[in-house]
């Protein structure tokens, strides 16, 4: 049985999206037990609504939690938060993995006070599973903002990381690792990124596909992409904008030209089916890699899909054991 | 009479695409005459195809040429190719603006060699002329790719340069500059990034913003967005790859399901008036704002309407005095 502490406070549309959530989820897995973990008159009211089989979950009181706009400092003020007690049943190995949706910035000093770094690991990184172009064919970005800057050590352990990660759980035999960068040439980036460049190709662990521009990070040409937490973010929320935008723009343009309504609402499944594709946050969370424990978080603005796909996430990576061989493979 | 230097060499699609477009751009504007340089058998032959008032131009014959795959050394070696001799005829006040669709590397290194930079500039900044969500609304983003790093005078170069740019060449009254950054708060990003927020925000000749995500590039929310040429290049490329990416989506989803051939040649149009909005390419091309003179780069990959942009572009700037007004206003 696998034990996950779903920290259902915090996020942007309250617990009862995430009671939601794992009602439905839980019908999918027999394997799960989940520890709610947060207010528990709000966990009790949604569980009236969305019921669960009572020897599937048990209920963690918490007295506070960290809201959106906290600070990282909440950490240590607020002991008996949802977060921190999620992380401690993590630490003391009272559950297998812990979710949360709550305050990044937060949940990043979170990990590194209770959980602490594996070995080798200086800074983890954010790691999000990306839809592609190509069909049933995703890939890992990271680091998206657990830290602004990285230096090689981290780079190479990201891709070490994601390496093991990719191989475990999404079952990718031989996969290709490519490092963000603004051009493919070998001579392309900073000097750190052409010192990268030169560590990446020599590891004979890695299988390098070089440098992949940020155009073509959706383009399903390879599994993992290694950057630092600056880029990462930057390059993410330039798609996502990208995406809202043109969705938009051609919606205006068509709805306006040729179609009555009942043809736009016909059209609109087809966006839609679209927008799921591309929207990251309907595809998963996104794992803290390089802490000791499975933490996920799944976006501050999760709705029920999204919380869906955090908890479905996190059960492959322990059903992999992806914690364990990380932490053989990485030395 | 405007002088124009136009370098039809060295970009990817041959000077015949180019002087395609300057026999339809000169018909709109009486006051251009231009300089065409490269060979002079390979523009004579498209001056025959596309016919211009011989009155309206003139060719300097060079020898050769810096192509896509030369270094910034061909500057030094290459005295007599269509760009060094183009960014001379600029230097020597021959002509009040040049253009090339070449290598950008050679074109950043000739503009440094040749035409130097402005009193204040150490480093200059390529600026693409972005069009966003607003109907009727464009966006400068600088630095996106001229140089990799920036510092803070660097980035104030640029904030100053480009509210002059839009006020005398867009028009806008009192222009909006935001910094580029991976959050919106004051406290978000590098270390840089938080003393360049202070500077911004303390200069009393910047209207400013605040920090602006990458998500909001084309939102249309500001008239000019600073950052350094690595972040502006990423960010630019992740906004041309997820179109790309979604158009071809949404045209195979939208074409599978519902329509016939024929509803999907008018579907073409639509798409196609989505592409155009906001291929950049289609708009314009990038001014290298810090060199001394009106320097322009179309897109290694410009077509006719391409080159025309860049044309009309260069216009606008000859025509406003933007570089004097520089000149002037950043000391």
């Amino acid at each position: 049985m696998y034990k996950v502490a779903f920290d259902v406070m915090g996020a942007d549309n309250g617990s009862l999206v995430a009671v939601e959530a794992a009602s439905k989820f839980i019908k999918t897995r027999k394997d799960l037990y989940l520890v709610f973990v947060g207010n528990k008159n709000e966990i009790e009211s949604g569980l009236k609504k969305f019921s669960i089989d009572e020897s599937r979950y048990e209920i963690l009181e918490t007295s506070e939690f960290i809201d959106m706009n906290g600070s990282i400092m909440d950490i240590r003020r607020k002991r008996d938060s949802s977060m921190v007690r999620s992380l401690e049943l993590l630490k003391d190995k009272k559950v297998d993995a812990m979710i949360t949706g709550g305050n990044s910035a937060a949940f990043i000093a979170g990990s590194h006070f209770i959980l602490g770094e594996l070995p080798g690991i200086a800074r983890p990184g954010f790691m999000p599973t990306l839809p592609t172009a190509v069909d049933n064919k995703l890939t890992l970005l990271l680091d998206v903002g657990a830290n602004l800057e990285a230096d090689i050590e981290d780079i190479i352990g990201y891709a070490k990381m994601a390496n093991i990660y990719s191989k475990s759980v999404l079952k990718v035999k031989n996969p290709v690792i490519a490092q963000l960068n603004i051009g493919e040439e070998k001579s392309k980036g900073t000097l750190l990124q052409k010192e990268i460049y030169k560590e990446l190709e020599a590891n004979e662990e890695i299988n390098f596909f070089g440098n992949l521009e940020a155009r073509d990070i959706l383009a399903g040409k390879v599994d993992i992409i290694v950057t630092d937490g600056y880029t990462g973010n930057m390059s993410l929320k330039a798609f996502e904008g990208a995406s809202k935008i043109l969705m938009n723009e051609i919606k205006a343009q068509l709805y306006k030209t040729i179609f009555t309504k009942l043809k736009a609402l016909t059209l609109k499944k087809s966006f839609n089916n679209v927008s799921k594709k591309f929207d990251y946050k309907n595809h998963s969370g996104a794992i803290l890699l390089g802490v000791d424990g499975i933490a996920f978080k799944a976006h501050g603005s999760s709705d029920v899909k999204s919380f869906e796909a955090t908890l479905r996430m996190t059960c492959n990576a322990i059903e992999n054991d992806v914690l364990n061989k990380i932490k053989k493979g990485i030395n």
